[in-house]
């Protein structure tokens, strides 16, 4: 085929190998997840058009196509852990991202409480909430325009924050550089950073740290 | 003379023309200032080096220079606003951009309340000072890396917020202006924002409007 | 519901939450103006489609939707300041920003001034109209490609000027980015900016402080 | 005094506030250290240069001044972690910064190995070290130039990869953001990014997920 | 005509001029092409649609639209050179720059060997293929995001590389450029670099350098 | 010797060639000049250090040393020209651009006036001095920070307008970026510009169109 | 109207007003146009459509639709300079840009030579053209990709040299940012620049450099 | 030791480990050299400093150093290749990239062709030199500025030409981006890049094409 499709990932790296949407044909995602399906694991395909996701559920009518968060989603893991991943969000806007962060996780056997639209200008959201961010064993934080959630729950928390940029916001967000920069010099230490609008690797990053805490 | 003093600037703008220190020889400050003096009103020299103010403090024995403001300053105001500008910095590195706004207030005229160091990575250090943010007229945020300080007094105060980002910090902090598009994209309204390290611009204007409300 | 809506906005900041249109469907700006209709305060959404207020006059036949300003309100502040905001632009390019910022000061009860398309290249039109402009209470100055209006206006006011970069332009205008740049080093003082074409923004601010002037 | 130092930070996030010596005067960092004292927990600080060194040698006789990495270390953990950190170089000139990062985790009480000078251009080596990568609990790679370390050790690991780029190369390296912008794309899943330079950020969030494991 | 063709190329260059066609109309594309056939030479038109092609093959019958590499050429060498130019990609994604560059060679008369998809996130994959690498005479390396598997296969083989950056990704990969920058800062020397996605460019130089060895 | 100088650039382009003596040792200067005195003709170099003029003056005692345009002159025109060029400039940090376009000028046999320190902050001082600047017959205007002053003057005169961006200024002045962008989008017409700090290729220029008018 | 129309620029500049088509509907052209007929000049309307063009025609049928050049003009100039302006081509794609250059001169009373399609790569071509390029008054020098004809060009001829970088190329181009900055950095003297695919603003520039020589 | 050297690199890549002095001590150089050493090959470090010289000239008293260079060699290679590697600059401040090209050359067995300060702003001195850049196996191109040789030598040959930028120049040169984008854009096909400065990079890559030319 055209694809190498990296059957070894799971024995590797503990997760298989997961299917980018994103510029491939349906036809293309069709073969790749044919190949994994021999392996019995969880196929988790991201950045999945609902065009794309028509075909996908004649196809695999066991699948489920998540249409906020863009994915499609093969086998999930039936158990989830017992900690949980909090996922955080400063906007309604940033829901999109949010949710293939929760997905992806969900689909790799986390728990996951969603806290969204929570952002510092009405910073008495974030404090009605803190409770449930400082009970996780991993918190996410997505955020767009200046990013500037991520330092505050970065000061309140003793767990693991991985902030995720969004490409949310107009005019000097640069589509969503200023959320980067803004979240790799949070003047909070515990705080690391993946690719602007990455959803997936923020939750893929977060589950390898929960399942440290369950003994796995 | 070299240059074309602006000795018409305080009819026309409600302040006299200001010294800007940085690359002008001390004799080129010297001779502006003794053109400035003739008019008898408060005149103010920024980004003056210590080894300039050696040179001012002998020519202009009257006149008092402000180290960590880098400031040299004749015949300040006397009198002062019963309303003041809070000035607040997120740590202690922007202590001398916010003395440069402190000291450029004060010279025109305004009371001024400093409230140094409470940046969000401890975000009880804010509270702790917040009645004393909101009973100013005018608000004065200061701060380097991420900005985030800015995002969150935007959103508790009902007064204008002048945020000055700094070029503190290093590597993605890229000379402060990742601290400026922070506050460009700030989620909280009722901001606006100068030059990088602009504390005498973000005083300039705090003063204008500080002095409406006292009816000036 | 999928956001929280800030209701207690109008009394921490003096003004009620602005529903940002760009990026939520219709369903959802309906739902949140349903949400803060409960309060009985002026509700603006701004950024609104054509597309999306033929459903919200449908929805609120209350409403009013200016097509320009691209602004959908309700209950619009009814009583006006004394004092005025003079809203000047360079070109007739820039006047949709314009109008976002006037309908925003008109919606929370600020009288406003209009002198459009009055850019230096022909520099007579700005002094034909500078007594309108010296006589406001504060001065919104929006321009794209080089931005030079505002430094014009900058050194010929004594009222605080709020600057407003639009991305009208081509090649290195950069979207806006060489305004705002040149904005911000605006060789005339008493200008602060907000983001590129945030006509929203400046006015939120100039409010503020022409309410100063009200002594409200 | 100047500075607000955060008494309760370690209540709040595990860890005591750490002093950045970059930019501070040495009485500063003096003065601090004094305030942290009374808490009798370990007190790093970090970006000290020799200089600065000696007066805190004589000042803190018990301190130590770890010069490759430019900490000056006060009451280190004096108990280590049973699982460790691997700390894994693409070159020799990137030891400043992971000596930083090893220095910081061995305060905090973790066990920690180094393997440097692993980078692509002779993967043999990576190889030759592999299974001490693998059998760590956190992995941090450290890279300048165009960071492919990263991406190669990410692919062949089942444990969380912090990456740190480092502003050594030239020319097209941009001072670090070729190597920072390399790792946020990376296309192995697992990794996630600190600050240029940032080898403290990169242990502190090392060491909150190793302490995870040990059950902390 | 509206064009100078240069029919002298050949002669001077060793290569007749290719028809760029991105930006052209199909009736300049016929023009050019009718011009080049009175030379008996191959003719190479490169970024052509789908759409173009279709009235090129008409007009052409003897032309045959290669589609995945976007090229149309007339006239291919019809003896191919003993070494072989290896082509390889990172991932599936860059395909469509490696079949222009493919195409290129072999209408060049060059033999091509094609290894696609043996990035570094599994890495086993590169060293399956290493001998039909390590046997080229010269290799081309396609990738987008990081682009570490540059420095990877050039830190193992003994011939010429040249870097193919690819615009694939998203974020921070700035449209290829990170990917550019990444290959040139190679920790791994022998590496050179074209424009992005310019697999024509890698190609055309590839097959300079295969002819010297075929003694050309 | 090292250097091939281009000893038929006066035959062909009017201009002999002007020694550029950055990054030149003063030896290389004097070998250089030592080629092109066999010529008779003018003979300039420009960014001269103080250090390397002392050498220059001893070796060629016709020689005059400009210490504000930091240039050494041999052979000046000694006939001026009828109509003159006019060089402005926005502040007195600009002066010493100003005088490289002023000697350069002059050396190539052209009447100057020189207008400094007329910048928008106090537009009447440009007013008081249109007279002169209309009546030039080229106007060279040259300005940091934002500018703006070149869009004044453009849309005031009937002459071509040369434009030169300075490196006055901090923050987001980008070294002079912000101010050639500006430049390059002004909203007159009528200017062009060149690169930054180039006083040189201002004078160049302005002198080429001048002596036009002149009838050479 | 919504313009104030600067019927004072032909007096002022020594041309009247045109018209920037780009983002105004064909309303406002319509409105613009009669507001500057009443004056009698020549009218030119750049970036204009061949939508808006079609309604044009039909309101002043003595107008003329230029397509390649999307310029719309009534009232040219009759007469014509002796001298003319030589217009110059990299390759074929920069045409637009060259006839928006071309229409503008020639509306405004000028004679011009057009010289398309002798960029570098095929040097003998641009010999070939020499003399045309040398004897004319004014040269326009337009290339997109690396921009080098201008530096040769401008190595080659005694006259003012005005270079547009156009848009033209793909990856490291930048939308015509690398042409713009390789032309500002010429190593020819002679050489100066206007925006990023400004054809009009070079010829504008070029026409009153050329009146000069007609001792206009 | 701090190093893991790389002593397989001969018998993988063709060529043994080269040192890069920039940020290495000189008792680093002196390590790795002596590590290097008894493998009996070549040994090379670039980028050193006059003060390094004399430690390692005092160490290695075989060894040679090359000022202008900046290369410190040991072991060169004793037999010279039959073809030649052309190295042409632009200007005499390119002189110390070519250098370091051409020892690095010549240490590993090339013969070379040094044709400085042939830039195109006297195109003459390029012609009055093209046989010998014509007759090379490989060229090698260095330029700063605008870069504009590389395209017209591309034009001209029929070998692989290999570009390198330099940081020479000021203002819009950007440090050397300028021309590097300007290469990688370069209208003449058959032209590969390599980093800014980076001599010893084009002259590794040059060998290599060099060698297969003498069919080793
Ligand atoms: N949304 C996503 N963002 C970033 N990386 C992803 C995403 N989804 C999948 N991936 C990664 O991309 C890899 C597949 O890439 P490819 O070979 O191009 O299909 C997967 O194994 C994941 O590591
Ligand atoms: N090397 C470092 N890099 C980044 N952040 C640091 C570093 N060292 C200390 N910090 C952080 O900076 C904070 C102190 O900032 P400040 O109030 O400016 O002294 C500490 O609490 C740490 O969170
Ligand atoms: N200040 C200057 N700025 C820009 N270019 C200059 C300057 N001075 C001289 N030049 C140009 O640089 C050329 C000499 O370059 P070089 O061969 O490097 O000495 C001269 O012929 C001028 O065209
Ligand atoms: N193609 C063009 N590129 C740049 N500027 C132009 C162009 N066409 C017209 N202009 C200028 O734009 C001005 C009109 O701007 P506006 O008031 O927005 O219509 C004219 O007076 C010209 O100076
Ligand atoms: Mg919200
Ligand atoms: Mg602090
Ligand atoms: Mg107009
Ligand atoms: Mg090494
Ligand atoms: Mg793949
Ligand atoms: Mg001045
Ligand atoms: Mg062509
Ligand atoms: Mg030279």
């Amino acid at each position: 085929g055209f694809a190498k499709v990296d059957t070894q990932r799971k024995a590797r790296n503990g997760y298989p190998e997961v299917i980018y949407g994103e510029g491939k044909t349906v036809e293309q995602i069709v073969a790749i997840t044919e190949d994994l399906l021999t392996e019995g694991k969880a196929i988790l395909s991201t950045r999945v058009s609902a065009e794309k996701a028509v075909v996908l559920e004649q196809k695999f009518p066991d699948g489920i196509y998540h249409k906020d968060a863009r994915c499609f989603v093969l086998n999930p893991s039936s158990k989830l852990t017992d900690g949980y991943i909090a996922i955080v969000t400063a906007g309604t806007s940033d829901i999109g991202v949010a949710e293939e962060a929760a997905i992806t996780a969900e689909t790799f056997g986390n728990s996951v409480k969603r806290i969204y639209d929570v952002g510092v200008a009405g910073i008495h959201r974030l404090f009605a909430n803190l409770d449930d961010i400082k009970n996780a064993s991993v918190v996410i934080v997505i955020a767009g325009m200046e990013g500037a959630l991520v330092s505050v729950v970065g000061g309140l928390v003793d767990k693991p924050v991985i902030a995720v940029p969004t490409s949310v916001g107009y005019g000097t967000n640069l589509d969503g550089i200023t959320a980067l920069f803004s979240m790799l010099n949070s003047c909070s230490s515990g705080v690391s950073v993946v690719n602007i609008d990455n959803g997936f690797g923020a939750a893929y990053n977060a589950s390898i740290i929960n399942k440290i805490r369950e003994g796995e």
